[in-house]
């Protein structure tokens, strides 16, 4: 089974939170604490699960196990919701008798409802049973909430004289009825390395696949993405920690499309990049402006290579760039050029690009050479039905 | 006739720009050099007209007449766009035997054409013949690009000892096919006052009202807010500048509010206020947050009291807040408050008043005594609809 990844055993299952009796339980053990890593929302209104495990992951003490539950997301849940969270990491440390430390909890879903905690350590046992080494599907299953399929994605390299194996599962993203979703990603690799090189890596690989997409511009609460890492031996450094690097990269990366696109509502998705800029402040701020901006997002659902209103969101993002250089690419094709439109074949040409389902934007900001990519998708008319629905 | 302003004619009819036929020429002509100010976007690329005017305004030579053309923007078209936009000015300063920088311009409409300067010029004489101090619904009606309606506002008070008039159009906002549409509005008064005290007064004013309104969060290369003032005597000063200011605000507010009411697709209008901030950046940055969250926005659409979405954008926001006293009102009722969910009384209450087109959301930030309003709408299908049609 290809997604078998030495050292870390999977189970997924239904305990009761969902109203449908789909999965809502997912559970990852690993047979001995290993180095992690995680990156949190950046929302100053965090969920008590976050507040937890964010917590647990500075004491640094090695990860035996991650906790997640779907269909209640433990959020704006105040004292309550952190005595819940700590009650289901106790559940789970008492059962692989480790400390409460060495175990990461998540929830996505519902948020402002007590989570029903009981319904989570009731089905533990059972979920211990459960756990199997080719069990990620089944995770990737119970993380699930309007995700319409689930996400799991792996890769392998030959890195210093050894094979080394990555995998990981992945939900969306898109704010939800009846509140908002969330991000999640968990990721597992059979590498050696040492938690600090492991906290760099992560933070690098998140900058640039998890913290690089945008569904609408919106952060949840309960944003959450971890690695594990099992290997055993010399940890990775040089070369090897950099080749180790870009194989998460990999899987992140396409985990991160993937949640892009199955985004609600969404039909494209679009590698946004700004490039030509004079930092990487300025290449971001322009890169975000773009991709969040609804009437970009509108022409790229409606296949129009608007360059006004890609511009126009430059203009507005507070950018330095130079109008007589400012240049704007879809695919291969230039529509805009030395501050000028390049004429209606361009045009006509980008517009037909633009009716693939996945394609670029390279917009040049004629000032340096920062540069930064973000994955964005378009704004159809089910974006708004889907988000306007009054929940009932 | 209750918009006739002592000391300005207007003057709107068409010049052929639209292919339409519908007016496209408008013009503001004051008896003689009055006191002026503009507030223009803070798009960092500009339109020639933006360009031209700026520097006129930044001469202090007092304003005789404002001509502005609907239909093209006159943006993205380089060195020949600013000579076109010189060519306007000068043909209605050769008119008017006034200086050129006693001349202001505006353009609105497609971006990236050529300006049909003829056309304005070859208008010229027929616009002048055609200036009637009762003209301004037919300047208001010139100015549309997609605007439903003609927006016109006043208002009058005694300052003083002296009966004072406002009155203005205005023209939306809300970025359209083809490519953007901008917002265009202009003020006149009779009353007496210096231009010192107009710029800061008008400053002022277009932060509450011009700039506390959101469509879509895109702001266009063209925006500009001008007002004249063309009383003789005594300039207002302390209480009386006071009260003209207000009255320039009764208007001008009334008008940024019509530009809401009148957006592409949407069908709300919701006065946002976030309060009890610990500076005015926090009750910015936050109001701004949510005002152009398209969460909650189609939230607002679905009549959904969605306060999970609501403060999650408070959260992106990077607004200090005390999660202990984050409060949240929908009209009068408390849904939100000591960081919990009111409840589903509360929260029925609030979706009846969110049926109405018109209401208000309070955020209180709960950490000092700063405020912001900002005015915002909702997105609805129409709003895709509308802005993701190929232009063709």
């Amino acid at each position: 089974m290809g997604d078998v990844i030495d050292g870390f055993r999977f189970a997924g299952l239904s305990c009761g939170i969902k109203k449908t009796g789909r999965p809502d339980l997912a559970l990852i053990v690993a047979d001995r604490p290993v180095p992690a890593a995680a990156v949190f929302t950046t929302n100053r209104v965090v969920a008590a699960p976050v507040i937890t495990s964010r917590a647990a992951i500075g004491e640094r003490a090695g990860v035996r196990a991650v906790i997640v539950n779907s269909g209640n997301a433990n959020a704006c849940t105040g004292e309550q919701g952190l005595a819940d969270a700590r009650a289901t990491v106790t559940a789970v440390a008492n059962a692989l008798d480790c400390r409460p430390e060495q175990v990461l909890v998540c929830s996505t879903g519902v948020i402002g409802a007590p989570l029903p905690v009981d319904r989570i350590t009731g089905a533990l046992p059972k979920a211990l049973d459960g756990l199997r080494a080719e069990g990620l599907p089944a995770f990737a299953e119970a993380i699930m909430t309007t995700d319409t399929r689930p996400k799991l994605r792996r890769a392998e390299a030959e890195i210093d004289g050894r094979r080394v194996r990555v995998a990981g599962a992945a939900k969306g993203a898109g704010m939800i009825h009846p509140n908002m979703a969330t991000m999640l990603a968990f990721v597992v690799t059979d590498a050696p390395v040492d938690p600090d090189a492991l906290d760099l890596a992560w933070h690098r690989v998140c900058h640039r696949t998890f913290n690089a997409i945008t569904i609408d511009g919106d952060t949840s609460t309960n944003d959450t993405a971890i690695v594990l890492a099992s290997g055993e031996g010399e940890p990775f450094t040089g070369p090897a920690l950099d080749a180790l690097t870009a194989l998460l990269e990999s899987v992140a990366g396409e985990l991160a499309r993937d949640i892009v696109r199955d985004a609600e509502g969404g039909t494209k998705l679009v590698a946004l990049t700004v490039a030509a800029a004079a930092s990487h402040a300025d290449a971001a701020a322009a890169a975000e402006a773009i991709a969040t901006s609804p009437l970009v997002k509108t022409a790229l659902h409606g296949e129009d290579p608007n360059w006004g209103r890609i511009i126009a969101a430059v203009g507005r993002s507070g950018a330095a760039f130079d109008a007589d250089k400012l240049a704007l690419s879809i695919g291969e094709v230039r529509i805009y050029g030395d501050g000028r439109w390049q004429g209606p074949d361009a045009e006509a040409k980008a517009h037909a690009i633009m009716k693939a389902p996945e394609f670029g934007i390279r917009v040049e900001l004629g000032g340096g050479d920062a540069e930064r990519t973000l994955y964005t998708c378009d704004f159809g008319v089910d974006y708004v039905r889907i988000n306007a629905d009054y929940r009932s």
